[in-house]
């Protein structure tokens, strides 16, 4: 029986649970929360991301390691040997090193570094541990940028994309659809895969050259912007990601099954789109699940959080979604949003 | 969070807990075995299933109990209140009071009763505890029959098809498609699904005059003969079952999701084929991962069990299985099995 250990018990290690346990494989999960969600799934060992003895227990006996966020330390990575390995982590954690990856594969990107190289106006973000849009500021005027920050051009995209990879352990690699993405205060709301008029070739150039150029095995995804019919790259996530939680119910093989596959060293699948789909975001609190489920071609996907304002506390992913139905998901999922 | 408890932690366990957790469900599962597969989805109760103690540790904070199998007592079944209503369980475990039952319902059914009323040649069974195509007798020439049995005219049918349903807490039906089915040694080798030229409507309309008559709640499984173009009910199963497996990957709803939709009184969902299916039974001993993983259309389901002969431990769905695949598959099937 193979153990698969995860540095993160969140909603990604859940979902990679229940998407491994059909495959006969086993889960354990290091989370800081004896209440992680991924529990249910696995073993929990409850310990600190940089806590060696947790650390340890978590890879005691496991066939391999493998983490479900980006700010996982690279010391405790590489002390375990998790896949992918810590390059990928490394570059998905530091904004500045990440662009200069990009721009050393060709792969065109928003202006960034100092505010004189970005422009104004800028945004001007932390290089480390941002996510879901904190650590972030405007700069419409000259302003003080520190050390620890990057300027980046402000780009007034076309539309947010994303494309999603993954590379097997004999390098072979396959590509979801793009999705086409609408955040909110920095937060993933929607995702509609296969976007609509996608400029899939360009989007898997750019991923291809990621996961080659790291000697990349598992998924990876890049977020990308659409501008005037170019793809600027945004940043990469070395991990499932939100963007393609639709690839459950609506691709030929889930991100998170091809995840484990490659980690594991089996086959790949394929990742055509079964259905156009469409994917909702459930921000701090989830609406009632008769609501839900009650939309036509719903697939319902609650992750055993308690309710608390901007977390993530599950997702809707639509399959064929006909005529008003995400607009009646999303009024659902905001009215519940808003109560949280 | 609402609380799932089951008689029994098995494959079905294991596949209810798989699909509830993404609803927000837990489970408890009660299972003799240590090492019930069930276990590995939600807390495990380790106790005969006429524990009285156990079954109490199992429903303790339950929001509903059901069951996993028919053999369950239908004292325990009755102490707890289990879902679907002791009822079902009373006719689907006697196999004369099944047949009574279809009777009454002006169900069709081959001949039955003694051996006079049955015919020769005929299947002598024994009327409780028979499964698998355990506890059969063929008799060719009159001979005993005991009172704990039911002789049966022997059918010389065309093919075996099963139907499925579901009925929610409000009284709502829906159907599967029919599927189609290969038994071997008396256990179900293959389903496709949905079955050629199938009578469904005539198939819903006997599953319908149960679930019905019964007032149940939940997943029911009818075995049916075709035989000369007519239906003949061969038995019922009152609760998730192995025909309808490729509803995992195949069906808007799969027949787990369903049953838990209706017996936490959800409404029940959508159960049209997303694609033709085929689903193959592993027996004894499960082929290698990665050549399962490479048939195409392939979408592989591992119980976590042991290997050991005549149990089932996995089963694969084929997708728009392509010409040959389900004859590659049978055949890495019966190659593990033999090994087992």
């Amino acid at each position: 029986m193979t153990l698969v250990a995860c540095i993160g018990g969140g909603q990604l290690g859940r979902m990679l649970g229940l998407a491994g346990l059909p495959l006969g494989l086993r889960f354990r999960f290091l989370d800081p929360s004896p209440d992680a969600c991924a529990g249910e799934v696995g073993e929990l060992v409850v310990g600190e991301y940089d806590d060696v003895d947790a650390l340890v227990r978590l890879a005691d006996g496991a066939d391999v390691v493998t983490y479900e966020f980006e700010n996982v330390p690279v010391e405790a990575a590489l002390g375990v040997g998790a896949v992918p390995g810590s390059r990928a982590l490394e570059q998905g954690q530091d904004r500045l090193r990440e662009k200069e990856l990009f721009r050393s594969l060709g792969i065109p990107t928003a202006r960034f570094g100092t505010l004189a190289e970005a422009g104004l106006p800028a945004l001007v973000k932390s290089r480390r541990l941002g996510y879901d849009g904190k650590g972030q500021r405007r700069l419409d005027v000259a302003g003080a940028v520190d050390d620890g920050e990057i300027a980046e051009e402000l780009v007034a995209f076309d539309r947010e994309l994303s494309i999603v990879g993954v590379r097997g352990g004999n390098g072979e690699t396959r590509f979801w659809p793009v999705g086409e993405n609408v955040h909110r205060d920095g937060i993933l709301r929607v995702t509609r895969s296969p976007a609509v008029d996608a400029p899939q070739a360009e989007a898997e150039a750019i991923c291809t050259a990621l996961l080659d150029a790291l000697d990349y095995v598992g998924v990876l995804a890049v977020e990308l912007f659409e501008v005037g019919g170019r793809l600027l790259a945004n940043e990469l996530a070395p991990r499932v990601h939100n963007t393609a939680h639709w690839t459950i119910d609506g691709a030929e093989t889930s991100q998170f099954e091809n995840h484990l596959r490659a980690i594991v060293g089996l086959p790949i699948g394929a990742t055509g789109a079964r259905a156009p789909c469409a994917m909702v975001n459930l921000i701090g609190a989830a609406p009632p699940l008769e609501e839900l489920l009650a939309l036509p071609g719903s697939r319902v996907h609650l992750y055993g959080k308690a309710p608390r304002a901007g977390r993530k506390v599950g997702h809707v992913t639509l399959l064929d979604p006909v005529e008003g139905t995400v607009e009646r998901l999303t009024a659902l999922a905001d009215e519940a949003s808003g109560a949280a």
